[in-house]
């Protein structure tokens, strides 16, 4: 995973800009590419989905952490894993008290709720200022939808201390990238760019050593 | 709705592409562009959506057959009804013996079975074929998801003659058109685009007439 701010992904694109949006070929190559057309150089090669099922039972699809506490996260469909290109879903399971980041991306963002229940934060559209400021809230519940369209600063949390939130959501553009706020009242330009998303880093694998032998 | 075959639609865009994929300005409006850039003439601007909550309980979303027997459909979140332009999710109640057409499409398709049993058929992969042919048949049920590339001829049936089946779908590029398959033996030319799709029809509506008083 890496993490920049948004001020360094925006100057990173500006200086694409400046050179006409053209690949840079210093050296004919592609990993002179700026970074953010490729995974980072700290990520090699997506690994690519060898095998699955056609049809496959949710119960057995690998779920985990990721390393977020209160989180468990199942891609069922997925760019990495399947090699859908337009459209990904998951199924996820928020504990009491846990919910997603305060943040943004760029592709559209659909929820249906299983079971559960809890709040969904959405900043105010105000593009004059430079935070995304207090935010609406909205309870949401079993048998709810909501979705969220790019760019939007949203969070997900569950707010009911006695039950699990469980929704499937579907997402656009998949692999989804993030920027992640500290809190309602930090500058947009300094959101934190994750990406790969914390499910999708263990598609990423480094090649394997050479025997030395 | 408008049916066309296959190769009524190709011999379209072939036209459009001898004369250069411009614009047909002959008599400079809009209306002359061929009709798959836009709604079909018979169709006139599609109904924005003025309203809607936020956050929607599911039990309360419109729902409907849209002549389809067997079928209850409702839009969870989409192009027409909401302004989503990369995602859409439905929410689709299938009635035991019923099912989709057989049919493909160019955008990418998840479900998310929750409720009772079915098969999924899906077409061999033979691109020398110029029809689908028998179709590799798998088992679907409650708690299982499966996605279907774009350009894939498939169907979804309730094969279980004692329950409904429950998915929730989401499909990327919306609003969808589809290319249906009398059977599997169709060739792919003579499939019939249908666009817009039943539940979408509502959303293209005539332009009130004025009143003559």
């Amino acid at each position: 995973m890496v993490e920049q701010t948004e001020a360094e992904y925006r100057e990173r694109v500006s200086t694409e800009q400046i050179i006409g949006r053209k690949r840079w070929t210093i050296d004919g190559s592609l990993s002179s590419l700026p970074s953010y057309f490729q995974p980072p150089p700290t990520l090699p090669a997506v690994q690519t989905t060898a095998r699955y099922d056609v049809v496959r039972n949710i119960s057995e699809v690998e779920q985990g952490s990721f390393g977020r506490a209160g989180l468990s996260h199942a891609t069922l469909a997925g760019a990495l894993l399947h090699g859908l290109k337009e459209v990904e879903a998951w199924y996820n399971t928020v504990a009491p008290g846990s919910g997603t980041p305060i943040h943004r991306h760029s592709c559209e963002e659909i929820f249906v709720v299983l079971k559960g229940s809890g709040t969904l934060y959405i900043a105010p559209s105000n593009p004059d200022q430079d935070h995304p400021g207090t935010p609406q809230e909205y309870p949401i519940f079993a048998n709810s939808t909501f979705h969220v369209a790019g760019g939007v600063v949203h969070q997900v949390r569950n707010t009911n201390e006695h039950e699990d939130l469980q929704c499937i959501v579907a997402i656009s553009k998949p692999p989804m990238k993030v920027f992640m706020y500290k809190d309602w009242f930090t500058p947009h330009n300094a959101a934190k760019m994750v990406f790969p998303m914390f499910w999708d880093e263990r598609c990423y694998q480094t090649h394997p050593k050479k025997d030395e032998l």
